[in-house]
């Protein structure tokens, strides 16, 4: 099977997840800039979500890059990302609502985990039907940042529970981490 | 005419299927973790239903895979199965807020095999265009598991009323009985 | 330009359109079959209108299979088709809450009007851009179809408020004179 | 990297949020056509905003036709992008509610100044990943509308405060402005 029914399909749902959370953000009923203001911290976790979302979306489609043919269990593999990135708009609007508060930190930590070891296995699971000889092997080498990421996860989601605002400057390191795009996949590409 | 724009409507309404039942996890008013404990049964029908939805787009992916032309009968074929995965986020919704009594329970079921039967039908009409001799119609064989789903629906349906955990559990036997992917047609396609 | 991308934006906006519309359908609080029933009303306009949007991405996948090419003027009459069925979801709960009273029968049957006339518009505009030699004006030939749904829309429109009833049949036999899919494209395609 | 799934995410991105903004538009609780006028500025808004995500999609869609390969920078470029046309169904809600009050109509004009000035910079993005031979470069040419356009939103804005009407003035003549597509880009492709 070709990869392209899969990438339909995942930027579908992509593209559903990062627009959908805007539906958090509730027009105040007042009409002044000052009504806009209780929105902040909901507006906030909006933008670490939209960020977190469009991390997943840029290295799918690296990672897919990579990949000339899918089985059935790269399907599945797929779908368990996908399931965790949809519950990131349910914890983003509980922790914004909630300013931040304990609780719904450290549950939206336990969601990019989640996502974070789906996206593991996906890359697992994408590797065993290629081969490890693979471009997405050899491109994937000794992968550090997606070592890292669940490290910080874990010990942000333990810290969520004390100091919750150093809990999500944990998960903005990791954004900031990612934001510089995969170069292993564009360099060990052949052109094309 | 060829399946490409076929499968791209389809996979934009699974996605948004997929993605706007997690709109039913409404996000609690507390911030506690005790706070979340009373969304486990919209949680757990989300996920049911989220497998649900999953495997019918993998056996469509699978399914029109070995297709290559479809008619305009096809495309009616294929809104009626949409149609009924359309109400799943409806039933989910309600079977979930009402902690898997006997009528969501039910109903969910008649949905379920609504949507089995619409499948069943876009297969058959999928062969009938394509031929006796199609690689779809080879692929198929004898479907032993599109005939005894129809009946742990029924089953399950009517003992919702009686007993909606098993009725429940009927359910789950069917998604897993789905979850292996459908190896007929990759086994039966020829290489491409 | 090539019609691709027109396609998949217009597909997203027709899978959306087709789904959206279920959110109307609020699970009930109860937990009976009888509960179920004052949704009624809401069920049927949404059949109703799943229908509606079914044909016209029916109508519009055949169309474009006929066009090679779509000039920016395309995509403008396109997109104003794409508002008049944005409204659909909207017309569709009005009417539907409002057990098809009068008003709301009649707005809706507006919305389809004008969604019919925007439909005969990016047809003529796609003509105009193929020539009348293009195999597009060769198919659509006098295109009765298209000239009556006008009229059976203005007198439903008048009937409704009066008789919303009648006027929701005239909608009713609109739908079923397009259900038979256009044969005359496909039969005036050359094969691919 | 070839623009392919850049483009597919994109179109559903704008997919759903040209449709998700229809959602601002509640079905009424009476059912007299009287009903329907309190919606008008909602209404009103929302047509608006329909054309400015049709622009942009339109423009997106001309623009991406002149470029060929994109590096992960554009990706990022694009994402920056879609997050603040993704703040317009809240904005657009906003202003249609409060009647095109002054804070909500200056705000509104806040998302259409950053939306307008990412476009500039997606669009610089790509000329630098193309190189300013590209066609994409000798098609921009001189792009007075890309600079006439932020300088009356920011007109606008200013003027929100005291004149709100005169303001979405502003607004409207900005769309009327861009309304006319991009001939630079079809007059400047080579034929395919």
């Amino acid at each position: 099977m070709t990869t392209g029914r899969l990438e339909a399909f995942s930027d579908g749902v992509f593209a559903i997840i990062i627009t959908i959370m805007v539906l958090e953000l509730k027009a105040p009923h007042g009409d002044t800039l000052a009504d806009l203001l209780p929105l902040l911290p909901v507006f906030l976790s909006y933008v670490l979500s939209f960020i977190f979302v469009g991390i997943y979306w840029n290295n799918h489609h690296h990672m897919l890059q990579a990949v000339e043919h899918v089985a059935g269990g790269n399907l599945w593999a797929n779908l368990h990302l996908l399931f965790w990135l949809s519950l990131v708009p349910f914890v983003t609007g509980w922790m914004g609502e909630n300013n931040f508060a304990a609780a719904p930190v450290a549950i939206y930590g336990v969601v990019l985990l989640c996502a974070a070891l789906a996206y593991k296995i996906l890359q697992s699971s994408l590797i065993r039907t290629g081969g490890h000889d693979s471009a997405l092997a050899r491109a994937m080498g000794r992968d550090w940042k997606g070592r890292v990421s669940p490290v910080i996860y874990l010990v942000s989601i333990g810290l969520a529970l004390w100091q919750p605002r150093v809990a999500c400057a944990g998960y903005v390191s990791v954004a900031i981490l990612w934001l510089i795009p995969d170069r292993r996949i564009e360099r060990n590409l052949p052109a094309r």
